[in-house]
């Protein structure tokens, strides 16, 4: 916490108009359960009204439409989610951890630190890496030799960049000869890549994560992939090798996307879809098989094994018809 | 190993009823396959006759259906693999790390470790982090700053606990921004975790595994998930955000449960199923595809994006039938 | 970089014919669209002819078809994705990390290492392990006690070989019993293993992953799994306990292989496919869902779950046509 301010000084930074007591002091954020007095809640629907009621917080965020929901002092504005980010932000530091490189990080050679980075315990830097201002390491992340980070980068624990692509030519004998990779990774400015995350190092030219992507956790980016700006993907996703994601996508939870295609800007792909084909054009992509109770499940399914000889039997019904 | 024991003395500490030579001395568990004299194995079907006839065990685990089937001296039991995982832990210790925190682990400040705790080697513990009693982090795990760990858990190689959650908010330009995540992440008693899973801290509330719950390699809990006591999950298994599990499930491999969701007790969800709706009823759930040798996949496939117009088509013959 | 060759040294030592000038020196490999002046790449297919002739490379690798499809001094050859994989050894080393162990890792008791292993900043080599000549583990690689790895196998970051696996027993109450996992990892000569996977060790017996078996990241292989020789496995794909797959098989990425299955020889197996049942006969197999714009899936999806009902109504109007 970095010290109490009222709401008149937080609209006063952030935007905003005050309702009720603009004097009320909050120095943290909170959820609409649990949030203590000191602290600044937010409503994202009038549907969470019954929690608004019980809340114990001393202030909220709210719309327009939620303003008379509540006579807690309270900041109305348009977007009540990115406005309690912001106020979050205000009452909370970036990243948890301190600048400077960590005693038991290793440094390589020629490696190239900017102002105000942070380098968790742990961490391995390889020869020749750079690392933009202000960027954070947490602990055990690994950034292989050559590979080039923006500024404001936050790897979380466990990210591994820039290990080698699964680069492999088949022999004679059907044995895997390997390809070396030669590339690197080039990550820019702003991006966030959650635990354990994998982005591989490009077999010839460069794997490129552009600004402002946000890349959570468990996530696999295959060699030569390029992942456009402002690009959002969530945990359990993987992309092949060579696929270029355009700028302002979001990519849902574990959805798979294979090698060599092109995804256009501003795609939606649905959680747990595999996309197959290239995407020219904006919009929402769905490819999730529905679940049920297992015996309805194995009713329904047993039948997708035969749908051919279905559309056959509805097809022969539909000469007979004709005679 | 910790020395022999008599069929006798096994039965005495775990009950059961011994069958042949009760003097039998055994010191190590073995499968049927490859256990070798000196070793108790285990049958856990009658369809197993056939290796049980050919084991060079010395002593066998079996219930009673199987008693006649073997003149090995044998434990009659009710439930031989559970019989036989009790055998095996009084043999084998229940972790291969001897307690104490290894030189090469950083510790913050403000940790609290119980006894017995073992911290392996490269482990990197945050500041306020709290470790309950026979406690053991195999090497190179992390637990992020403000999270507690209960007593006799078990974190392996490559866990991180306690990362940020994926919690952002899109500004007006399509940017996002980060919402600190400033919850933590509770472990109850006797959790276990495999290598490599992430366990996001929560956004404002903690995110919270209750006590006996089994995690396999490379799982991925959101940030505010609550995973109910003594649930297992399998190995690639994700669970999206603010999603709340139940006590008794069984997760099977590689499933997926988006966010948001109630799994209520006693649920088991089949492997490679993504569950994208609360689950109120208890009993199993499954959601996969059928796959086949590659051409009858195409050929029953093709028609799963046809299935509107073919259900179509037999509408019309049912009103023509009507005519 | 090794130092320039000419192509027809290049060519005595790989074989393929020059066509142009022989004498043409080349000192590293490049793509089509970036190789400079002094690099040699290579045409995999005639339709990237654009690309050839735009290319700034000083030579070519391509096949006899495409001959006459530039002037450049190039090298004829069956295989020219093959042969291009060779020419790169040739130019850059098989690993980036020099051989010894790093100060900062972690060698345990017993440990046999061969000449030229190389051991990366970070790693843990757990009591009893052998590591064979020419290995490399990239830096934070964890090998738990009792494992063995063949001659020239490459771990990337954060892989986690001989972690414990998934082996519960259910007891009366519903609470899971640990039962220890006392086999080990067996990892054959050739292999090379990509960031973040985890091969976890056996129950009783070991968990092999025989020689010349390619792993990519985020891979997870259960216990007691058998990786048959020269397979390669695409990133994200799971593997579940006790499951065999042949040699020379090839799973695609994201690939789930449920556990106890059995997969001959020479399968390849779809990206994104579930395989549920045994695989007796080589030959390709698939499983994946289609996915579309979310209208169109939403559309044919609702009729998937009432596939069994779509063909109640087609066998009514089958009887009524035989009246």
């Amino acid at each position: 916490m970095r010290g109490a301010l009222t709401l008149s000084e937080i609209a006063t930074r952030l935007g905003g108009r005050v309702a009720g007591d603009a004097g009320a002091r909050v120095s943290q954020v909170g959820s609409l359960e649990h949030a203590a007095a000191g602290e600044i809640t937010f409503l994202a629907s009038p549907k969470h009204r019954a929690k608004l009621a019980a809340t114990r917080a001393s202030a909220v965020i709210l719309s327009q439409e939620s303003e008379d929901l509540t006579s807690l002092p309270r900041i109305v504005c348009d977007s009540p989610y990115l406005y309690f980010a912001r106020v979050s932000q205000l009452f909370n530091p970036r990243t948890a951890q301190a600048p400077g490189v960590h005693a038991s990080a290793v440094i390589g050679k020629d490696v190239k630190l900017g102002e105000g980075v942070s380098i968790g315990a742990g961490c391995v830097v390889g020869d020749g890496v750079s690392i933009g201002n202000d960027s954070c390491l947490y602990p055990r992340v690994v950034v292989y030799h050559g590979c080039t980070l923006g500024e404001r980068v936050i790897l979380h624990s466990g990210v591994v960049i820039g290990a080698d692509g699964f680069g492999l030519a088949q022999d004679e004998a059907g044995r895997w000869v390997k390809i070396p990779q030669i590339g690197a990774v080039r990550v820019g400015d702003d991006v966030e890549i959650g635990a354990n995350s994998t982005i591989d190092r490009g077999a010839l030219d460069d794997t490129v994560i552009e600004e402002g992507v946000k890349i959570d956790n468990q996530v696999q980016v295959g060699h030569n992939c390029r992942i456009g700006a402002h690009t959002a993907m969530a945990g359990c996703t993987g992309v092949a090798g060579s696929t270029r994601i355009g700028r302002h996508c979001a990519i849902g939870a574990a959805a798979q996307i294979l090698g060599h295609l092109e995804i256009t800007d501003r795609v939606q792909i649905s959680s747990c879809t595999t996309i197959s084909h290239s995407i020219r054009k904006a919009g929402t992509y769905t490819g999730l098989y529905p679940s049920s109770d297992n015996a309805s499940w194995a009713r329904y399914t047993a039948w997708v094994r035969h749908l051919d000889r279905l559309a056959g039997r509805v097809r022969a019904l539909e000469k007979e018809k004709k005679k």
